[in-house]
């Protein structure tokens, strides 16, 4: 088959406390299986780390299903088809689903999606042109309702989703201000991804930039932060700005975060502030899908990646979405595309 | 003219620091002015004491203009037309508008709305009929999109506003939790106004009671509170479930209030939190007011009053409003409605 005919897997062995660590996880190898009819055994080439995958693990949430204890990790992956018994695939086609932490995964038929590698690089599938990308879009457009002129403030601009949303912003003819966490990072979105400004919270005083930078007041704030950069953006919004909910990473492991109260902000801006839940717009994707093909063709949507090798290193690369650690789209690569190993 | 030829007022001498107190105020008489073209004089005969007072006062606030110092307070009130120089007024009339502290008033005839004393009792136009009214109608039917079977929990219950938002919720098939500070209030919202339930944030765990009283989540959320009570309703939210923030009485003179961040709940709900500023919906009113007339004809649609004697005793009376004090609708009578001073 390869140069492996067993399965490694990195499965959950237990709920975090608070912060999901490289202990919480146990790799093991299993035989690979086969496919019953109607499925597809794919070979994992690329496996996408995200913050959500905290709240899965964590298990207490109320809209999340938990990950199962002692089954491979949940994640999205593009991976090499290697037998299939569903008449949509065959052997060699590249493909995108939710297979998870493991070298070999047996994918539903019905479930998986077909990538174009002759569109963008494959790994594209999990990075602007895949759910960050769609939740970033999503979420901007149908939440956020930019119009041109406003005043975008995307949080974790330099990550994965929020890169995507400054880029549509742009596109959208929004000025669109970005928070990052390194003078870096701060020079990537400017320069490299076309956003106006950047605030480097570990070195910018945000209140000050955000005043200085949003003189008439935030329009639209993309949340996936909370914390003190969120106190200070809803502090400044704009009558009748629209706030996406779209994360909050700062609170994710926290026992009881405690903020300042936003109510007055909201009643006093009459924003409109709305959560937002990628599942609940699997009707949209396709359409989603291809307007932001669209913009990538047209050199106006851009990511870096930050690539991790070998599928033993994704428990360790983990912690890195919530320390800033990784610059880029962060990604582990599980084979090459010829469906070699990484480390190989 | 009546028994009193002067004018008394009773006017903001400072910004409060904090709650707004009767040292913040100075009762003074001036002259009676005489109305110029367009403009009515009248006899203020009810008064209305609101919430939204302390915002007005403090004068930082973003979208409201701040009550001027030295000049009669600000406040909404029925009176009756002494003399008229606009052709739509006669002296008799029944009007109201925001004439403020005082008992006598220029009106302009532009903005002075005529009150039908046929259609209910007059001081109805500041309470169910009235700015309250409008308030809980428009900002329940427009932000809190009531629908059939939905748990709608509000806040205030038994205040002005909360008491049209409850029996609008009724009107319109919701189960409706009303949060009330006594056991006298929990019996008026369900025994005279029709709520399903009501919960003593006095007496009841909150996160108990909203737990038992709506089993499957809060779909509409009437926020005018702040506070724990606020905190735990965010904890509770249904999928989809809307917020209105209407108020937050508790944070008005807070210095810088704290709060469980919302964020989490607000996007694991998918929650839509919307602020609600009444005078964004003039064009409204008249179609609203309608809506409520006939609802108070049909008897779904009724408040108690709670009545303050004397004009001098307005700014004793107002921070009942905050410490839960009144019950019914807040009101200072000025005059009778033939003019005569309330203490006479």
């Amino acid at each position: 088959m390869t140069e492996t005919d067993r399965n490694r897997q990195v499965v959950l062995k237990r709920r975090p406390e608070g912060r999901l660590r490289p202990e919480d996880f146990e790799l093991r190898e299993v035989d690979i299986a086969a496919p019953d009819d109607g499925q597809v055994l794919v070979r994992t080439i690329w496996l996408s780390l995200d913050p959500y995958l905290q709240l899965r693990a964590q298990g207490h949430e109320r809209y999340y299903p938990a990950v199962d204890l002692d089954a491979p990790m949940l994640g999205g992956a593009v991976s090499r088809v290697v037998e299939s018994r569903h008449p949509g695939f065959k052997p060699g086609d590249i493909v995108e689903d939710y297979t998870g932490w493991q070298d070999y995964a047996l994918a539903d038929g019905a479930t998986l999606r077909k990538v174009d590698p002759g569109l963008a690089p494959v790994s594209t599938a999990l990075s602007c042109l895949g759910m960050p990308g769609l939740t970033a879009y999503l979420a901007l457009v149908d939440l956020g309702k930019p119009e041109p002129g406003d005043c975008l403030v995307v949080g974790s601009a330099a990550g994965a989703v929020g890169a995507v949303v400054g880029q549509v912003g742009k596109a959208m003819g929004c000025h669109v201000v970005g928070i990052v966490g390194s003078p870096e990072k701060a020079g990537y979105i400017t320069d490299e991804l076309g956003f106006d400004a950047a605030i480097d919270h570990r070195q910018d005083n945000i209140a000050d930039a955000l005043d200085r930078l949003c003189p008439n007041g935030i329009n639209v704030y993309f949340e996936n932060l909370g914390g003190p950069i969120s106190e200070c953006a809803y502090e400044r919004m704009a009558h009748r700005a629209r706030v996406v909910v779209c994360g909050a990473i700062t609170e994710y492991s926290a026992e009881n975060p405690q903020m300042r109260s936003n109510l007055q902000n909201i009643l006093f801006s009459e924003a409109r502030v709305s959560g937002f839940n990628i599942f609940s717009y699997t009707d949209r994707f396709e359409d989603a899908r291809r307007r932001l093909a669209g913009l990538y063709a047209n050199g106006q949507l851009k990511m870096r990646e930050h690539v991790v090798d070998g599928l033993e290193n994704a428990a360790e690369a983990l912690p890195m979405l919530f320390e800033g650690g990784n610059f880029g789209k962060l990604l582990v690569r599980v084979s090459d595309e010829e469906g070699r190993g990484s480390g190989l």
